[in-house]
């Protein structure tokens, strides 16, 4: 069964991105702090072509998303930071380079229609009938593997004003950025049963089967 | 030493009330939820008066929290839900009837002057200068134990925005309730330790230490 979840990590105070965002500056004022958790990690260090890391419980848990992920959704603004049309784009082949870390189907959820981009085994769809169709293609796309919804905080909510989402895989870095983008702003109430805790200094990893 | 901590339950978006608190549900639609993981533990059980209820590292973490703390600072509307002068308050001795259960000095911020008030053990003094010459009542108050800033919201922000936090201790209830009171809208940027994590289905138990 193809499970859909979020993967993505927050301030304590719920922010995935500080304030003021920009091409330089994607994540926004303080954001990196929410992913240095990750850098040091072996399992988030080799898919992306970086030697060494720490491994344990935190690397593990990185591991086994990665395995379990068979497509993986997001935003256009997460995958180029861009917002019109693909030509204006200055980062119209993402952020990741020759070599995108996902190797597996990505499906980017924008307004701005564009043909497939595939660049070493990683396959880049662009979704224009919205973030419900972005989740149906992939789940087609995962081979009965998992589908990760990755971001940004819109792509997020969306899934779950709708539904989609059956687990929200959250980590919770040891910082308070006070502005920037929340995650959770206006959703519906909603209970959640926790599945999972890894604890570790750099961040609170938390997994929830979303309650229908 | 005597650390000042706050000591308070959070939805999974920020949330410490649902929306619409009133006098005969002050915390809100759905509020009530965030604090479910308490009422079923031996450690919070025993001074409410309740009999029975589970131990283990939960009440435990209760437990040590409560026999750490020498003394409370909380708003006067988590005191008695009212905002105006005091006669014409209909819940003028809090909301824990005649015994209530924190048996060490607690410190009521509040706009309206007032003599102390005893109960069973427990003195409430109303400090009208402030929260934080309400942390140093609380503070000279507590014999080297610990200052507890149980809340509201507002309370906990301005002691963190003074800088008076040594530490955040916070009970993520697994929940969202889409709106409400946030507990931490507009904190000034900052980084936080993680000091202890207790994982249970019923609340994520973080403790932060705040970094100066």
């Amino acid at each position: 069964m193809t499970r859909v979840f979020t993967d993505i990590s927050i301030s304590l105070d719920g922010f995935v991105a500080g304030p003021d965002p920009s091409l330089e500056d994607p994540l926004g004022v303080g954001g990196m702090q929410l992913h240095e958790w990750a850098f040091r990690l072996e399992a988030w260090r080799r898919p992306h072509g970086i030697e060494g890391g720490e491994t344990g419980p935190e690397s593990d848990l990185v591991e086994r998303t990665l395995a379990a992920t068979g497509a993986v959704v997001m935003g256009r603004r997460m995958f180029s930071g861009g917002s019109g049309g693909w030509d204006d784009d200055p980062n119209a082949n993402g952020w990741w380079g020759d070599e995108p870390p996902f190797r597996v189907p990505v499906f980017v959820v924008t307004h701005h229609a564009r043909e497939p981009l595939e660049l070493q085994g990683t396959t880049f769809a662009f979704v224009t009938e919205g973030v419900e169709a972005a989740v149906e293609r992939a789940r087609a796309a995962a081979g009965g593997r998992d589908v990760s919804v990755a971001g940004g905080a819109s792509v997020v909510r969306g899934c779950l004003g709708l539904g989609l989402l059956d687990e929200l895989q959250v980590h919770v870095a040891p910082v308070l950025l006070g502005a920037g983008t929340p995650l959770f702003a206006g959703v519906e109430p909603g209970r959640l049963e926790l599945l999972e805790t890894v604890a570790a200094p750099e961040a609170t990893h938390v997994r929830y089967r979303v309650v229908r």
